[in-house]
C-alpha cells in the first residue's frame, strides 16, 4: 500500500495554500456537502445550491458558508448564491441534464473561471469535456479503479492514493 | 492536461497481458456492467449478479458472460455465479450494507483472492478498509477530484489520468 501511495499522484492541498475564493456547489449530496464543509473549514465563501431544503442538513450545525434554496440552472437563484463573484462552480446534483445545464451557464453566462460538473454516462463525459467543459465521470472512474485492482491488487482508491488526503473533510 | 497525465497514475492494463480470470460482479448498475462488458471483451469469464433482472439490459446484446438474478448476499445464488471458481469479487449495488456483506461473504467464506466493494459512506469506507476489506468510496474520490481541481485547475478525472484509459470499456 504504501508502495502504491508514493506512485499515485501527490497530495496537493493548493486550497490551503490560497487565497480565499469564493466558490458555488450546485447539489448538495454526499459530494457537494463533502466539498462544501471542507472549503468552508479551510475559510473560503462557500455557497451551496440545493431544490430540496432537507439535503442542507448534510453540511451539519457548524456550516458557515451560505444556503440557497432553489434550481441550479436558475440565473436568479445562481446570482443569490453569488455567482458573479465566483471563482469556482461545481454542479454535482443527481441528474447529469441538470449538471451539464448548470455549468454551462456559470462558464458561458457568468464567466466563472474554474467550472467542473459531475457527469455519470461516460460518453457525454468525453464529448462535453471535448467541447470545453470540466467533467468527472464517476462511472468511468469507478469501473477504472476495480479493473486496476484486478489486474495489480492496487487499490488507488485508498485514502490520499488519487487526489490528496480528503478524509479531512469527514471531521 | 498533458503534463496531469505524465504526472498521473500511469495506465496499467495488466489484465490484458493476464491469463483469463474468473470474476463475479454484484450489481450490474452503470459501474458493474462497464467493469463485466470490458473484461468480457478481453476474454475473461465474467458472472455478473443483479436482484433485478432488467438491469442485465446494460450490458448489450453482444455480452459473453453469464447473468444471475439474485441477491448477491445469498450464497447459493453466488455459487449460481460460480464464486468458488472466482478470483476476482466487486460489489457495486447502491447499497453499501449489501456491497459490505457480499464482500464480506466472498472474503471469507469463498476466499476470493481479490475482493473490493463501493462503500458511498467515507466514514464506513474507511473503517471497512483499516479492518481489511478493500473499498472505493465515490463520495471521497469524487469530492477530492472537485478539490484539486479548484486549487490546481488540474482535472485528474481527465480520462487516463487516473487509472488507465477505460474509455475503452464503453465501446
Amino acid at each position: 500500500m504504501q508502495a502504491a501511495r508514493t506512485r499515485g499522484v501527490r497530495p496537493v492541498g493548493c486550497l490551503r495554500r490560497m487565497q480565499p475564493v469564493k466558490i458555488v456547489i450546485v447539489g448538495c449530496g454526499r459530494v457537494g456537502s463533502t466539498l462544501a464543509r471542507r472549503m468552508a473549514k479551510e475559510g473560503h465563501q462557500v455557497a451551496v445550491v440545493d431544490e430540496n431544503i432537507a439535503a442542507f442538513a448534510r453540511l451539519g450545525e457548524d456550516f458557515e458558508g451560505q444556503m440557497v434554496v432553489g434550481s441550479g440552472i436558475d440565473e436568479e437563484v445562481l446570482r443569490r448564491a453569488g455567482i458573479e463573484q465566483a471563482d469556482c462552480f461545481a454542479s454535482v446534483t443527481n441528474g447529469d441534464n441538470r449538471n451539464i445545464m448548470a455549468a454551462q451557464v456559470a462558464q458561458s453566462i457568468f464567466k466563472v473561471r474554474r467550472v467542473i460538473t459531475r457527469i455519470y454516462d461516460p460518453i457525454r463525459a468525453e464529448v462535453y469535456r471535448e467541447i470545453g467543459l470540466e467533467t468527472m465521470c464517476p462511472t468511468t472512474i469507478g469501473a477504472g479503479i476495480l479493473y486496476e485492482f484486478f489486474g495489480s491488487g492496487r487499490n488507488v482508491a485508498a485514502s490520499g492514493t488519487l487526489v490528496g488526503d480528503t478524509a479531512g473533510a469527514q471531521g
